[in-house]
């Protein structure tokens, strides 16, 4: 009989050429599965090559973290690209970062899209759909991972695809089940051992604390941990101790 | 009993965004092999997208065209990349291009330098190496195309992988084998009926008429048409008539 | 006592290393002003050299077509940039123009948003709001071209701007004073005389003859023409005559 | 009377998007000649503008670092760039610059090539040719930076330009006056005293000592410090203060 588990997940490969951002070698022992960056938003071929290599010898699930176009603008900046544009560039990113897991003996198992894109599939139909038909035309065989309730995981489960739904342990909630927004009060949780004991709760109970104290469902079958400052990948890794020390299995979705 | 066969490649979707450079969908009525561009000197997603759709529907067997990472130049200029970054940027073309060749039910077969990297790779053992290195990490089963003895498909045969040579029918022939530079005197060939005599004498015999009147050896499966303008895929369409008119069969060589 | 004059302007230098688009070179014996690419939605450095060193010769005057940062999309899709990254964008082109202006033995005198920004800045005050802070930053004495009535020509007046609206000849205008949409009936008009005839009383008049027959006050001190096609050069170079034989006289405003 | 001077020169804003390499704001605490990035190898316009505006703020001279076209690569492969295509992607370079400089209310006062294009232009005429014929085309008025002894200098001086020779004083260098590659015993003085005494001596007598103990005429009135790592900041700081402690005056060349 198993206990309960968890996944967490985090973004990598966000470096391009020179510049780096994060450290993905220290993210790749904390976490299940890597969002790896496939150069739209982030991301060269001597980093794609190293994370999957990496994350295949560690055992990490790759997933594509697919983005606009925008290196200038790291994928911040919601982009109005024709659905069909839109699908061809997931693939072609989906299909890059393939090629680095194949060589790395391993495969691309899920997708989950960056940044403006990642926001605007959450309520935007025609950019989601187009995503999840470049997902069901590649390979329907991937998961999707994202928010609960966003457009992106109901139009790709209505499309027969794997949907896996993520959480913010670190980031309050409101009693409506959305993030408190960043700069709030309330918006970010801070304390390792508090952060743990929500990973903990979401993964036994599929439910989160709010702000005003209601507890609210969260579905979530993986927890988003972030890496990109040396502070949160100490913080990262405390939440994986201490989720290891209550008795909680990590382990990949997919 | 077969008789002579040829194989003719020709450079396909190289536009990129609004911007288009010769006629895919002519030469996919023509060619039996497509050197498709992966992005890095020419081809967008969509362009990728469309491209190998049109050559699945016809079983015109799809290469990867890679080439430095050079928009703006279209690939025209040599780069001093290192080799590591080389092979990765390879398998990253490679790989984006398989993704719309999976899409489209089909899959890439071979691998064509594109360029400068094409001449690089003809004398730099170094550079035609780590191409070689990215073929066969990514996939040993393809075969690669280029100049009969060049660096990059001698050391591609040491390597174990298959070696496709090539010809160019339109190019006159120097005595030692090599091509007369453009601008020289019989450089060029433009008379239809001419080129094919010299497709079909290189499919049965693996010779070809030097500048001077010799006969020397071209011991090529694949002859290069080219696309690039009105002229030339009127050029090509009449080599394939006069070709299949002669009696040879045209068919890729992967 | 001078008559009635005009300013022809159209969209210049829109290729893109190995990629053309237009006749720059037919266009320049056309028109009294050119947008000319600065390189984020098209246009290399050779192209803008090229251009502007052609544009001098023949004293066209020479304007700034700013665009969002996409190549891939020729400038095509709404991008939602920072404003205060969008600011240094624009001054990022009109310098980089300028340049070549300069080395050319002349100046940039004009800026004109190009594509999707055109568009954006319209009505998106904070869009329009950035690029007119560019543009003041940049140089106040530069001239801004643009649709009568858009956000962009309301706040670079309200700056301190010289603002000069612009008119499109070849195409369809509701009662309303808005462009007919393409695709609709009366959307295009291609008859030479009759563009060159609308051209002339949009000069002389400031009126326009809308789908429904009324008459439309289009105040414009420049009409754009589009260089885009070899039938859109021959129209231009139709328009170009047909006004002049009218006895209208062809000026820059700038 | 004045006493002996010397210029600092470091490598600035060669951030990009979201990532950033080196503090630039301590350095511009710190030299008094700031090469900035001008977004070909590194530099995007939001840096530019920052760039510019600090250092008109703290009266730090703003030169051109213009580089090949390889963001991937941080201008750091060599480029077989057409020189006219050279030429003028160093103008638009040094225009886009200028344009922030101008904003700020100053004005770009030099040149120096980075990376490989600094490399290249050493020995290679025609590229070396290239550079300078943009400079001349542009402003003739800017001063070039360079190494003593290169082709970059001395066809600059041929061409009229005002040529400055650098130093490097942390770098260790041959009887020939040439540096000690790095990796070899002595290519690189950490120690900030012994630097600053090079600095001295090259700032008061054009000679520094050699890994062999002899002296070298290094006839520089520029020395490069870097800023690309923590440490680098703050050994630069050292250098100037130590510099300052000695007597030494900090003045731009330019």
């Amino acid at each position: 009989m198993s206990g309960p588990t968890i996944d967490l997940n985090s973004d990598l490969g966000e470096g391009f050429g020179i510049w780096r951002l994060g450290d993905d070698d220290a993210l790749l022992q904390i976490v299940t599965s890597a969002n790896v960056a496939c150069g739209f938003h982030a991301g060269d071929p001597d980093t794609l090559r190293r994370v999957c290599t990496t994350a295949a010898e560690r055992g990490v699930t790759i997933g594509a973290q697919v983005s606009y176009r925008d290196l200038a603008g790291f994928g911040r900046r919601a982009i109005d690209v024709p659905a069909d544009t839109l699908a061809n560039e997931v693939v072609y990113q989906i299909a890059a970062l393939a090629g680095f897991a194949r060589v790395a003996g391993t495969q691309v198992r899920y997708v989950k899209p960056h940044g403006a894109l990642y926001h605007r599939v959450g309520s935007d139909e025609t950019q989601a759909a187009a995503v999840v038909a470049a997902v069901r035309a590649y390979d329907p065989g991937l998961a999707v991972l994202g928010l609960p309730g966003s457009a992106w995981l109901r139009l790709a489960a209505d499309a027969g695809l794997t949907t896996v739904a993520e959480a913010f342990a670190d980031r309050g909630y409101t009693p409506a089940g959305t993030l408190v927004p960043r700069g709030r009060p309330g918006a970010l949780i801070t304390d390792p051992a508090e952060v743990a004991e929500r990973v903990l709760r979401i993964a036994t109970t599929g439910l989160v604390r709010a702000v005003d104290g209601s507890d609210v469902a969260v579905p979530a079958r993986s927890v988003c941990v972030h890496g990109d400052s040396p502070g949160a990948v100490e913080l990262a890794r405390e939440i994986r101790t201490a989720v290891l020390d209550r008795g909680l299995e990590l382990r990949a979705f997919a």
